[in-house]
């Protein structure tokens, strides 16, 4: 039994569950290895949420729309109840087929009794088709069991961490005047994708010129790169069904005096990230660590200094100024520090960190630069790293 | 008010409910015009489902987490309850904060009563929040107003239809042997998005080789492509929350006999689909008609021969072998016949259709090609248009 399984059944255990009776799509992923697509949005062939059932032993039942077969032959749940969603012979009730499909799962597994759900996804049809003698929040149990990644998890979260690296890369060979944000951004996705084999679900942010990088937050839009341009990619790709992360930030031509500052000081605080992560640092502390280079250097960022990741871009623990947790050996962190100022642009630069015995060791490194177009007779991207 | 929410607000009356409560993305954008992302999934960072609530008379409220504040300032509803999700400097009960927001609209509209749900994901933290008299489902009569599209919505679809159109004609200039299947389908959404200006989640399917096209569905990998390589590129992008569709079938160069058979059956059977559509014909008549045109070249297609489109990509009426509704004027279908045999690959050619009095005419017609690259001295792409 794959060791997520256990911990998704050690989490139903621990919320005084008989069954857990998970929907949101990345939980699936984690405990049922069902790796559906996510980047069309909900299926207009879904009855319900696709669900994976596990209960305190491990045993494990998968209801997914046969939209989701590929998926599904991937899943190592025990049981698995695909539903005719998409056809065209007859008409389909999607609602009714997957209620019957739930109803078969639940009287072959004898699915029964108390419930662990995920609220925000946990539909009235489940509630109704499952009849559960009391429901219980599973969100917490489950976030603790998931923060420490098991082995396959690691080599799952390096490749996808290497695809982020592979996605900088390329954003530093691709980014030119004259291309539009979505040009750079199209080539940077076709890196990835060709290194990952497949469509690549990408989120983050990529944004070009001083008002937008300065700003922070922003997906990849018409506006053309200009010599001179500050420019942030922050390019978080889903690989085999877990998240990679990362952040660069450099200038097309030569950075002024004060995009240095900026660079300096998020460069500075990453660093310090990296010397003092370790198990049994508190995510509060770190997040004070870090956000004080920053403002030693006389800068800001308005947002967390970074997070966890896994089967979901963000999870548990987050490192931010409330975060009372602890870091263990086995944890991977983001650690994202950025300086803003209007005047200059913004700066953020981030990496996959592992967390290992007595320390830290970055996921993938790939090299930061201030700048990676010379506007000069001498065409070599030139800059430096941390 | 916009004559959607108009026609939602009908749905809801014709179901004797007192309020519908939307919980499907595309319905959300349909009746609310909130266009929130969806290719990165499910945001780890959402209490419940985004809902747009409307009565009878039309007044709509809107609850969505702060991560689509950006969607949510598009949104033409009455009250917007954007709740606290994503945030960093303290910690958010995502599941309580989006109750809470629910509730604050409940009270400020004076939600109550009789609920037309759609049950797919409508979740059991909603029903306890809004404490319903009862709920009916409103799928069937959601589809039946949404069939026929507003003026608003014509427009949009024909800039979709030019998108897909853009997409295909990308596809013919990008694909060359030794490109892999993921290269030329970034190319071709970098075309998209640069014509839509903003990133653009797309589904269909694009395939090369007599294998991959001959099974006829699949999303790219890394295969390269090869001189003589039979190709399929079915290209569906949302633009500005509609979704467009589109299919060509070409080769790499020098097409078979074999294959000239599949796209002559391909391209007679789209063509006999413009001479006959027109308001009154019956979708599973039209079925019949396009499919016998296939079936007499000595082929067949495993699949529905179109599809309605608007805010899903796939909408009611189907055009199906059973699908016993008549087509309208202001409908818009997708008509996609295909023809299939192993030992020359496939061949699916699909235009975007839009009903008029009378009879149809191509929304953004584009060219359909035997061959996109010539493997002799002349590097001029050849073909022929239907």
């Amino acid at each position: 039994m794959d060791e997520r399984l256990q911990r998704a059944a050690e989490a139903v255990r621990s919320c005084g569950a008989d069954w857990g009776a998970f929907t949101n799509f990345d939980s699936v992923v984690y405990l049922a290895n069902h790796i559906a697509p996510i980047e069309a949005g909900q299926s207009p062939f879904a009855g319900g949420p696709t669900a994976a059932f596990v209960n305190c032993d491990g045993v494990c039942g998968l209801v997914a729309p046969n939209v989701e077969a590929a998926a599904a032959a991937g899943s190592w749940a025990d049981t698995k109840i695909i539903y005719e969603a998409f056809g065209f012979e007859r008409p389909i009730d999607l609602v009714a087929s997957y209620a019957a499909a739930v109803e078969r799962l639940t009287s072959r597994l004898g699915i029964a009794g108390v419930f662990a759900v995920e609220a925000e996804s946990f539909t009235s049809e489940l509630a109704e088709a499952l009849k559960p003698k009391r429901v219980v929040p599973v969100r917490e149990a489950l976030k603790r069991v998931r923060a420490t990644k098991t082995d396959e998890e690691k080599q799952l979260l390096r490749r996808s961490a290497r695809a982020a690296a592979v996605g900088q890369e390329t954003f530093y060979r691709a980014a030119r005047p004259g291309r539009s944000e979505l040009d750079v951004f199209a080539e940077i996705r076709a890196a990835i994708e060709n290194f990952a084999g497949e469509r690549t679900p990408i989120t983050g942010d990529f944004l070009s010129g001083k008002v937008r990088t300065a700003a922070s937050a922003g997906w990849p839009i018409g506006r053309r790169l200009e010599p001179g341009d500050p420019l942030m990619s922050d390019l978080a790709p889903r690989v085999g069904g877990y998240w990679g992360d990362s952040c660069s930030s450099s200038v097309l031509g030569e950075p002024s005096a004060g995009y240095l500052k900026l660079f300096k000081a998020a460069e500075d605080a990453l660093r310090h990230a990296l010397d003092i992560i370790r198990p049994g640092l508190i995510a509060a502390d770190l997040d004070a660590e870090v956000r004080g280079v920053v403002a030693k250097a006389g800068f800001a960022y308005p947002h967390h200094t970074g997070h966890s990741i896994g089967a979901s871009v963000h999870e548990w623990p987050r490192i931010t100024p409330y975060e009372k947790a602890r870091l263990e050996s086995g944890m991977f962190v983001m650690i994202e520090p950025g300086a803003y100022d209007p005047s200059a642009g913004g700066v953020r630069l981030e990496w996959m960190i592992e967390i290992i015995p007595g320390g830290c060791r970055p996921a993938a490194p790939f090299e930061f630069r201030t700048n990676i177009f010379d506007l000069g007779a001498n065409a070599t991207p030139s800059g430096r790293g941390v």
